[in-house]
């Protein structure tokens, strides 16, 4: 396992810990001077029209783009919802190209407004990924499946564990080089009974490591991830499983904290990440 | 599949659906007034020094009791927490007996209040309920193991899925009449994209059916549980999965919700879980 003890240039800052509040050159130049090596922007925060300009300001400020958060829910209740599902990602694919995103993250959809039907929903969630693959070959970028805990299955995700990542990761497989991968979040698989079987099966599919911590009185499911250290979930384990798979990526740090982080100065933010990061992961 | 059209006798109330407000006497003859066959008492409601009484006023209800609710967590701090938990359950089973419950119901506990380490903490759980099976053999009560929603993972139960459940089923089989199986609860385990060959993997293990409804836009993942029909969960497809394994028990109902259900009078609540059970189930 690698050693983090000042290597904040093997560390990637996803822009949602910092609570979107700024512009890209901003939040950059911020994280650049935290000592940081890569950056990992939302598409809220990207020009998509014109995204060489926020390209540039990371690339100036001295970082990697770690990947590129994330894709339109492809659930809909209609084929004219999802084909316009597809259609934005797509775009998204190419914007993330633009930036020098090597990834871009998948964040799949829960059930359609109307449904109940999770293994429909599931087959249009493949569907609209199989249909991005030209422009994952053309672009060379790759999605990140990220499975989501499952308390997000409703709303926001029917791919809920690394194991059905991998299962889907085989099924969407083409025999070309392989565009899809997955995204490791310790928010939402450190609870896995599989986590250790499950990340040695997906080996160099593994993509990405976001971390953060999961607090034990969690009442927020959502908006109330916790700094590493602060939790349950044992990272420096995680990170250990992930890197013995060969994974040589960036340790991403993606904390959602709308009452306490994300009220806190940016720096003192990213000075936290910094410790916590040698620390505790 | 059977056909629960006019067949309440068929179903059963867990007591949790009305909210513990009411002694078990009154309880039940409010559950056997409105037609249904089965009951499931929490411990809270049972005085465990006298069980005889309120297994004699379920049985005078003209009412089954299809499981008692539930362990003390085996997880604990130290020696000492544990074994006082392997206590309180051994009295738990001894009295699920006197009460003529065939079941014991297992909620095993998250991680120890100061501990990161589930791999050891869900050993502890393993050795609490392994320490069970001469008081288990000796009065013929299963224990259930009950596989709670991944998000009570840190304070709840370490015990996340059916696999899970099925794994450790087999971990404590010890050649004998088997002591342990499993209790399918809807809201637990809809999301699981390995549930349908879970639950046929199960087979005979099923020892229980618990339905309710996860509302799309649950909040409260505790106490906000929905009724049958109002959330999205396809409840007739988990009843065929499961009936198919040849599970004959019970439907039984267990709706935890501040906010609605124990809020309402308990015989409009039993009247609408009739209606739901016969409709949505």
């Amino acid at each position: 396992m690698r050693d983090l003890a000042g290597r904040l240039d093997l560390c990637c800052i996803n822009t949602a810990t910092l609570g979107h509040r700024e512009p890209i050159e901003r939040i950059a130049e911020r994280v650049a001077r935290a000592g940081f090596g890569w950056l990992s922007p939302w598409r809220q925060e990207i020009d998509e029209a014109h995204p060489q300009r926020a390209g540039a300001a990371i690339r100036g400020a001295g970082l990697k783009v770690g990947g590129y958060c994330r894709t339109t829910y492809f659930t809909a209740d209609d084929a004219v919802g999802r084909r316009a599902a597809i259609d934005s990602n797509r775009r998204a694919v190419e914007v993330a190209a633009e930036l020098g995103a090597p990834l871009f993250v998948a964040v799949c959809g829960g059930l359609a407004p109307g449904s109940t039907d999770v293994n429909a929903d599931r087959r249009h969630i493949l569907d609209g990924l199989a249909a991005l693959v030209p422009t994952l070959r053309a672009t060379g970028v790759r999605i990140a499946l990220e499975p989501l805990h499952p308390f997000y299955a409703a709303d926001r995700s029917l791919l809920s564990t690394i194991a059905q990542a991998i299962d889907w990761c085989e099924l969407l497989d083409d025999g070309g080089p392989p565009c899809f991968g997955i995204a490791v979040d310790a928010y939402h698989v450190w609870w896995d009974p599989a986590l250790e079987a499950s990340i040695e099966r997906a080996g160099t599919r593994v993509l990405a490591l976001h971390v953060c911590d999961w607090l034990r009185q969690t009442r927020d499911p959502l908006l109330d991830r916790g700094m590493m250290g602060d939790g349950v979930v044992d990272l420096r384990a995680l990170r250990r499983h992930v890197e013995a798979t060969g994974f040589t990526g960036p340790v991403e740090v993606e904390i959602f904290s709308k009452a306490d982080w994300w009220q806190r100065d940016p720096d003192e933010v990213l000075a936290v990440c910094a410790g916590r990061l040698q620390r505790c992961c």
